[in-house]
């Protein structure tokens, strides 16, 4: 069942965030904060430009910037992932050639977001960007911000073109995961990584790659230390540490009722902790004062019980 | 975390198909034979008049008949529950009543299903309900057929009603289940079971009281090893036996592509189980022939793997 | 373009509301007062048990008794079309014959709104339903409730029927009205009532043969002589007439946010009006105090208006 | 109720199909042909950059080249609005300073879509954006691209601004666009414009300030002269034209099921009018052989009933 081992692409692979100044450029001096964070937390790769990342937010020339920056803070210490999801395939495209010449492992992409394409159209569409592409890619299924959904059949089509090389999974729906998993068992290839953060351990039990969770951004350490104790099945060891993403995931990400809520509270905890600013890319905004000082509280009770349980 | 001990429902309880004859009354000697192979199997408790139980397609009438003849089957050697769902109040009542007269232990209901109630609506609705029910309740989460999600807020608040007991989750949205798992962990008597068979197990490693899988009515002995499996987090025991359910799931409800797919594949399985035949009730109807004897096929082949698997 | 000369429907069939006393009981006196408030306002026809009429929350005999006592009181002076909208064929059954036996002159179906069914589900539910009918069949287009939708080719499919005699069409779609109304205009019986009573002037001026609108319940001659002023395209008359429509949408319909909103604000200006009092059926409730004053309020700005446009 | 008048913009403003050559680049000889030919046709002004005009598909390079020729070629006889619709508000603040640069008249913008922003957010967003921006601005509400709605409060809201002057109503939703030309009746410089040309007609009766009809690339003066007679009220004219719009519509943009057939159909039309070639932008891709030819034969069915009809 689990051959991952084989595999280019597991481990945990964080959503990077996008550190921003308040005049919306880009935030250098975090944005290197925040790599030496992760790297030192242990993640296996870095994923930038994804919904975590506001890609959408950002013009051409901005990504590109953050590409140049990210591979050269990095600086082939761990794999970066480079997100190229675009309405436009030639700005997709020319992501893509600015990632592999900065030096980005592989390529990941969520379907054009404008127009719902059909399956047909969709399998059309991977087929012929994987042809051209540089380097190898990951299928991106997220539903609830593209209203596309990767069906089964069309993934598996697509699992066999040999520059696509496995599929991060937000659709936060466990029973297709599973078929997915089942069905690609034999793949030698095909990494499956799993999106949100709150299935990451029962994913790994049963034989996901990895995952990509945001809360990494926060407390890389905590997430590799729980995919360490999904891949090893060691409960005693993963249900703690299962328990504090909880605890994260329900403090810190439902201050709001809306889909900017996630991100509005993990940039504010990240601004708590002293790692950015918590603006966000226009069309979302920061919290409220009283959200962020309610996101702090919540914030320092949960470092509190983290440094306990990571000490034990 | 795990308290399931001293809740009233826990493991194996599976959604009872309803046999039918051609003339769409209820049959009632393949409901003996389904009932004593469910017995047989070692499930913890069985649940009619649910979704697979086509409850919305019968009168009240055909509703109680089944309700009576099944507790005359069981006779008392595991629990029943009974689904009381309906879009008419009076008739849940009507229901539930009658499923106290004969002896069930525990009702079930999904939201009326015609009005998309708000959650106030929704809260109000199920504690008026709660306040008058002759036994304990459990909420049905199946937004695919009844359009109305039990937000998170709504359940906590519900789980406080002395009369509602637990949540079966049908919404296949594992992060949903994890955070109720969350956030009830302290709850001596509310039941958390995991409706989706594909992700039985790993909802039962991370917690789970127990499921509700509709493949129990061909094999429950696989789903009721499958739990304790993964109960005692034994898992070169469970991954088998998991694996033996995506074959289940992957090749008996995927013939077609409607929502009704699962359970035309399910009835057509036992009709070539020999436990009943494939008629279902008004407005869904069987496979044709073709569709048919291409589930005969993929039985016997499961049958096979399966005797294996269980006899080592 | 315009065969509704011949054809058995047309015009203003409002959905009656189902009044209700205190205990859930059906409030006879009050059902006379609503159904002489019609026939004096020159309705058409009576629609009962549809959505307005909060079909899906009564009991089979509940509404066996409503369709007699309607039918009693109507006493053949205008047609009665009776809803036989029911997740059960059985329930839907009996009701046709019960409205059959009573004197109703047509039936109305919403889909079985529990399973999704594709659309050769739907129009083989259809062919099949409309066979043993004892009388002739209006379709009823209502997705925001049932989740289904009656694509185009499935209507035009259906309309071959002998005994399928129109499409009630609340889906608020006007294209696709439009599309309807072009494809059919040659069918000699095809009746296409439109439901959303903001657009009963656009769709009559373009063709419709009626429609069915809830704010008739109360002001039942303002709507059918906006009606007859679209028959006529007399925009003098018809303009002034469909402005007091929208003043009664924007200020009874949207007190609250929810499906619900507009239910109970025409329940509470019936009680305003004394016509009935605001009892709803579960799951329903009605307004709290505060927006039942504020609906008296408004309703008492709406009838001056009225008034003041219906003497001149 | 119809004071449009004194309104900027009114009548039939075209949603311009943007002309492609084999390699994805503009195809300046068409681009020059379709100009012309709308020019000729009489309507009111040209949209550029909508969804017809695939504007999501294109780099913002590609856009300033398209709002540049486009101008240059339209040389002032007619007003050109341009499409500044993008998830990055830097890219659309670009499009909007090039457009007043080259000297369009004003603005449309659909919200960022891949977000899922709140009516909050999204009111936020455009008083933003409408302060900054360098020309007036039309909202553009596509829930079936973008997924979020403009509800009637929030349009009310920005109705306010002083830069903001209308709405272009895409949703199909028509009781919706009543209301708003019922709550918007008095506003003396908010236009309302119809985007589904099927409802044209109905839309103008009613008070409409007229549409952006699709179809009009190919006919330009059918719906010019379908919007004077609706504004005359004069059916003998109207019910022929609006008609033909029903045989267009339902003959040249339903050879497939998915989103794209619309534009797949109307491109092929204008490539068998010769007016440019029907290469769609990626993701989109032209029709295949025999619905390219089924295209073909239709058109010219529906020329030479047109023909006819406008001869008359």
């Amino acid at each position: 069942m689990n051959n991952s081992i084989q595999k280019l692409f597991r481990g945990i692979i964080p959503p990077m965030v996008t550190p921003l100044n308040e005049d919306q450029t880009l935030d250098l001096r975090s944005l290197n904060l925040i790599t030496e964070h992760l790297i030192k937390g242990g993640v296996h790769g870095i994923f930038i430009l994804g919904t975590t990342g506001e890609s959408s937010s950002f013009t051409t020339d901005f990504k590109e910037n953050l590409i140049q920056e990210t591979l050269r803070m990095v600086d082939g210490r761990i794999d970066v992932l480079v997100g190229i999801t675009d309405s436009s395939l030639e700005n997709s495209n020319y992501l893509a050639h600015t990632a592999e010449k900065y030096g980005a492992k592989a390529l990941v992409s969520a379907p054009p977001f404008y127009y719902h394409l059909s399956q047909p159209e969709l399998i059309a569409y991977y087929e012929d960007l994987a042809d051209s592409l540089p380097l190898p890619l990951f299928l991106y299924n997220m539903p609830s911000h593209t209203n596309i959904f990767f069906e089964i059949d069309s993934v598996l089509r697509l699992s066999k073109h040999p520059n696509i090389i496995g599929l991060k999974d937000s659709s936060a729906n466990a029973p297709y995961f599973q078929k997915l998993l089942y069905l690609l068992r034999n793949d030698p290839k095909f990494s499956l990584l799993v999106g949100p953060e709150e299935i990451l351990g029962e994913s790994v039990l049963m034989g996901a790659d990895g995952g990509v969770p945001g809360g990494a951004n926060l407390f890389p350490q905590l997430y590799v230390e729980l995919y360490e104790a999904a891949r090893q099945r060691n409960f005693s060891t993963l249900i703690p540490l299962h328990q504090m993403v909880m605890e994260i995931s329900t403090n810190l990400y439902t201050i709001e009722s809306g889909q900017s809520s996630y991100l509005k509270g993990l940039k504010s905890a990240l601004f708590s902790s002293e790692l950015c600013d918590d603006y966000l890319a226009s069309p979302l905004s920061s919290f409220e004062k009283s959200d962020r000082n309610m996101i702090a509280t919540r914030l320092e009770n949960l470092q509190s019980s983290l440094s306990k349980l990571m000490s034990t």
